[in-house]
């Protein structure tokens, strides 16, 4: 039996990327395909499964042990997709049944965030533990809970929507069409939201989560002041889902997450400042250790291994 | 071999109630010593197991299980209720070395809401739920949170404080010494708070959660919208918190909860209203089936039986 593999596939509006991964978390193989290029699903998973098959066979004999799927809007328990805004498909697409009739080998799908957070547990900060959040800081904010050990999925395999927690009721309008989501501040969007008010700039198209850190390393005030403010409504929000799951640590991902230190500090101090006392001095901040380009193949082909018995750890 | 019982315990600030529970939820038999008569925790417990053997003796060849103990400010993992404000005990109390020390059984010990989210669970509203949310309203506001059929504790046994959720930035002042809490709004404490700021009636020392209640029904304009007030922000936390853990149903129980539909049908319209597009329909929101006497010792017995096979379910 030669090398084990699982499929780590990521479906975004644009890319669908796909990863060879091994059990020590090796990408030894990768490909993309253009999403937008397939006007039905079941075409584009065709399509996924022979590049799968076409790597695997440069690794002479490898053994795919089955498809790990990210996507958004996706449901854990039916293996759908339901009604994702960014992808062209519309209505419910049965995704997983798709990958198992092409090729009969075992297909997991989860959100992009919840993959994700497995992925840390298995190869990145968060190794060997059980009660830990994941948040990435993207165009939205999305986060996967593992408690126990075990990925929160909820009855209906949509937990872990952090990003649509009404921080500020009546605030900022959200792409779900509700008022004042976590989300609507805290994420490259957010943060680009936050400085085009600040700064009074309303006529910058191309700022964004990283010219924004760009401007604040220079001393920008605006720019300064909206990492701050970010940082603090961060933080009062990571406190407020400490008291639900009771974390020992907070990863964070993404865009903004690059900020480092200048996102991290006034977020732990908010954070710290915002604990019920009994889980002060408990909860770790820090960054997610999955690379960025990685993470998503990574979370996605821990979907597979985490149902295995890993080799070495 | 004789019938099986569970003990279940509530210690509370006053009075700590013993029960022998049965595998189906029966109570057979109870008793009642003072908490406040006892300097030492120790000796409570040398009480309280001296109680529970006689019980057991009143039922000949009776078998004993183990202890389940809920308690205020209590830690799962540790076995010890720590630095509880309302127990005349300060510091850790390590209580359940303490029972092991005088019986040889087995004892566990819990927060009241996180056994009382067991206790709906084998014997109430919540029997085959695995994901579901259980919500005490009455001085303060308790949770339990059930994920995939099991009570989230948390990395370090103390999860599930959700009446510790910042709802209301610089809102009121809580017991914890934060503000906007939760439970300062949401409780029965907190409609007393809104009722008095409503109608200010300042000098309304006897008013509480049960008089409001009776004068809503009598029609008085205040307390109709203390009810309304106090539901509009518990159905936006319970939105909030079904993004976290997506739970099937919500349980309320407790002092505020006995208000019934008065309580419920502003809380079930407001948690409508916030509730994220993709759990809309999905949640059942309703009350506990733990009756308000019995609940205690249910909960804390479930502790015991969730740990044995159920005989008949």
């Amino acid at each position: 039996m030669g090398k084990r593999f699982a499929a780590g596939i990521d479906i975004g509006g644009t890319n669908t990327v796909i990863g060879l991964v091994d059990e020590q978390g090796g990408i030894a193989g990768r490909a993309s395909i253009l999403t937008a290029g397939f006007d039905a699903a079941e075409d584009l998973v065709k399509a996924v499964c022979e590049k799968t098959v076409a790597l695997c066979a440069q690794h002479g004999n490898a053994t795919l042990m089955g498809f790990g799927i990210g996507a958004p809007s996706a449901n854990y328990y039916s293996g759908c997709i339901e009604h994702a805004p960014n992808l062209k498909w519309s209505g419910v697409i049965p995704l997983v049944s798709y990958f198992t009739k092409h090729l009969q080998l075992e297909a997991v799908l989860t959100n992009d965030a919840n993959a994700g957070a497995l992925g840390e547990m298995l190869f990145g900060a968060a190794k060997g533990l059980k009660d830990f959040l994941f948040v990435t800081l993207g165009t939205g904010l999305g986060s996967g809970i593992v408690v126990n050990g075990q990925l929160v999925y909820g009855h209906d395999g949509m937990a872990g929507e952090m990003g649509h927690v009404i921080l500020i009721p009546d605030g900022r309008l959200c792409g779900c069409g509700r008022k004042g989501c976590l989300e609507t501040y805290c994420s490259a969007t957010g943060i680009r939201k936050t400085f085009l008010e600040k700064s009074g700039r309303k006529d910058h198209p191309e700022i964004d989560a990283k010219s924004i850190f760009d401007l604040a390393e220079e001393g920008d005030v605006f720019a300064i002041e909206s990492f701050k403010y970010t940082g603090a409504l961060l933080g009062l929000a990571l406190a407020n889902s400490v008291a639900y799951t009771s974390p020992s640590h907070i990863f964070l991902f993404g865009g903004l997450a690059q900020a480092g230190e200048r996102i991290l500090q006034p977020t732990r101090k908010s954070l710290k400042a915002n604990l019920l006392h009994i889980y002060k001095n408990k909860v770790k901040l820090g960054l997610s250790q999955l690379a960025e380009n990685d993470a998503a193949i990574l979370g996605a082909a821990s979907l597979i291994w985490n149902k295995h018995q890993p080799a070495n750890s």
